[in-house]
């Protein structure tokens, strides 16, 4: 199944879902951030894995639609959370609105990705939700995970790896899980298609951190070494304080604790010391092998996976860590 | 089957339930706020309604319970919005902890909500999810309006009596109606079950209104007043400013526009005007009426709904609009 073709067909989904009308300050801020536009990488990702079964993968358009909303859910409250303005370029749900409305309009949207979840066959229904469920549960717990690392100065690479795998790659791996179970794959397999998702979630959360730093600024979208500037900890930087000693150590921690400075030179000192740790090579390293992992997993789908779509399926995710934005 | 042996069952339930560890911030506001007790209205109504047609009550404790988490989820979202400081007593959860932590937490409460859902048996989950997700929708529908209510002045009768029919008496006719449905009653019975519950609830919520007026302070647990004192538009004032005229309009104007003020004379006023408009007679019309009307439902409920069972049910309900607190 041709990748583009499922965008198509997922994009006039999403446009065509009523997400209901009044009052409107509640079901308006939906329409809205589902606008936004995106990748839509979660439910290809569900479409291209039932491919692997069926070309019947229009049925599915419905629950694979309800893995976008969840996600777009979770980006309207993490956003107030995180006091963010902008979310793909435009205003955010609290910014454009008010926090309140932030806040109601998510929860309906959680409320909305379970009824879009109800499109599946009754027989899957039980093991559908309660994946989705553990999956939403371990999205929260990573959300939450995030925020306390914020306040706290020894977290391990261990430590980032699993909160990324919660807030990140758990999704990811359900996304791919949930196209098996839709299509009808054995256990064994669904399990492969997870893990294939969560490694390539953890390569994919990594190559944002990379992002952060290395991106083309013409082609990143968002502002280079806004991670740096906000002293967000990254795995670069986690790493970073992990290796560095002598002066690079002290240089790392004066620009931390500097409150006023100019931001391009942090940004350029920082670098210059990631630059100096050869973090680029060894974050490139991780991302590399995470996603070996996942291809394994997608390698090992016994039949009756179809190889060529498992071909477009690789070729898809090969996509998510060639990207520069 | 007794009451009191369900609430017991029901509080046993909600104690042993395993909410989640880690993070605790995100694990413990839930466990904190399903602590602070209450009457567990929602799921006594659904057992006491699963009693009408089988006494094996006990095999839906955990259905029974999500309806509890997802009350107890919008409250701890809507004293966010609505900056409450105290909830049954006890400082909210974002008083305690943070805003942040509220909304992650009364997230991951409504992903639970759905899961302990999950315990009912899967044939009936189609349905029993359908029906929630339109119910929680509503709810959500019903809080946005009673904010937009906050800063408007023409709120007619009907457009209140729609906003706590969606805020607050859908999910007490939902919670008729799942137990209902967890029974096997057949789709006319459930209906009236809703119908009966929404009813009630509109009693219910009426009654809410009237006790802040005229409520026993030594029994009411919260401040008499504190409605008048804050403008809330409530049934009774709502109505007032309809029914109002000449210099009782004006005096109620005057009030309800001044900025600072003793409170206890505004109190005072207010009852006043409510007094010489008969608001009192008038308000507990309207709950009997709806209340009579929720009892007809349960009076029409057809063979083999349990005679006995319905006289509990009709006792427990009585109890609704019999309250002092």
């Amino acid at each position: 199944m041709n990748p583009k073709e499922i965008f198509k067909a997922l994009q006039t989904e999403i446009e065509t879902t009523q997400y209901g009308k009044h009052p409107a300050e509640l079901y308006d801020p939906i329409s809205y951030i589902m606008s936004l536009g995106g990748k839509r990488l979660r439910p290809m990702l569900t479409l291209l894995s039932a491919s692997l079964y069926t070309d019947q993968w229009r049925a599915f358009l419905k629950p694979a639609i309800a893995v976008e909303v969840f996600h777009n859910f979770t980006l309207m409250h993490d956003d107030i959370m995180d006091c963010a303005p902008l979310r793909r370029g435009q205003a955010t749900v609290h910014e454009k609105w008010n926090a309140n409305v932030a806040i109601l309009s998510g929860d309906v949207m959680l409320v909305q990705a379970y009824q879009l979840m109800l499109a599946a066959s009754p027989e899957r229904l039980p093991q559908i939700l309660a994946r989705f469920n553990r999956t939403a549960a371990e999205v929260c717990e990573g959300q939450q995970l995030d925020m306390n690392f914020e306040t706290r100065w020894d977290v391990t690479e261990d430590e980032y790896i699993n909160m990324i795998r919660l807030k990140t790659s758990v999704l990811l791996g359900y996304a791919l899980e949930l196209g098996g179970i839709l299509a009808g794959a054995d256990a064994a397999s669904c399990r492969l298609l997870y893990d294939a998702g969560v490694n390539m979630g953890l390569g994919f959360q990594l190559k944002d951190d990379l992002l952060d730093v290395y991106g083309d600024p013409e082609k990143f979208g968002k502002q280079v070494g806004g991670d740096i500037i906000s002293n967000k900890k990254t795995f670069l930087l986690i790493e970073a304080l992990d290796r560095a000693s002598g002066q690079t150590k002290e240089t790392l921690t004066h620009w931390l604790n500097q409150t006023t400075f100019d931001k391009a030179e942090k940004v350029k000192a920082i670098t210059n010391i990631y630059e100096s740790l050869d973090m680029r090579a060894l974050t490139e390293a991780k991302i590399d092998a995470y996603f070996q992992t996942g291809f394994d997993a997608l390698g090992q789908l016994p039949s009756p996976a179809n190889t060529a779509q498992k071909e477009v399926l690789m070729a898809f995710a090969r996509q998510l860590i060639e990207r520069e934005n």
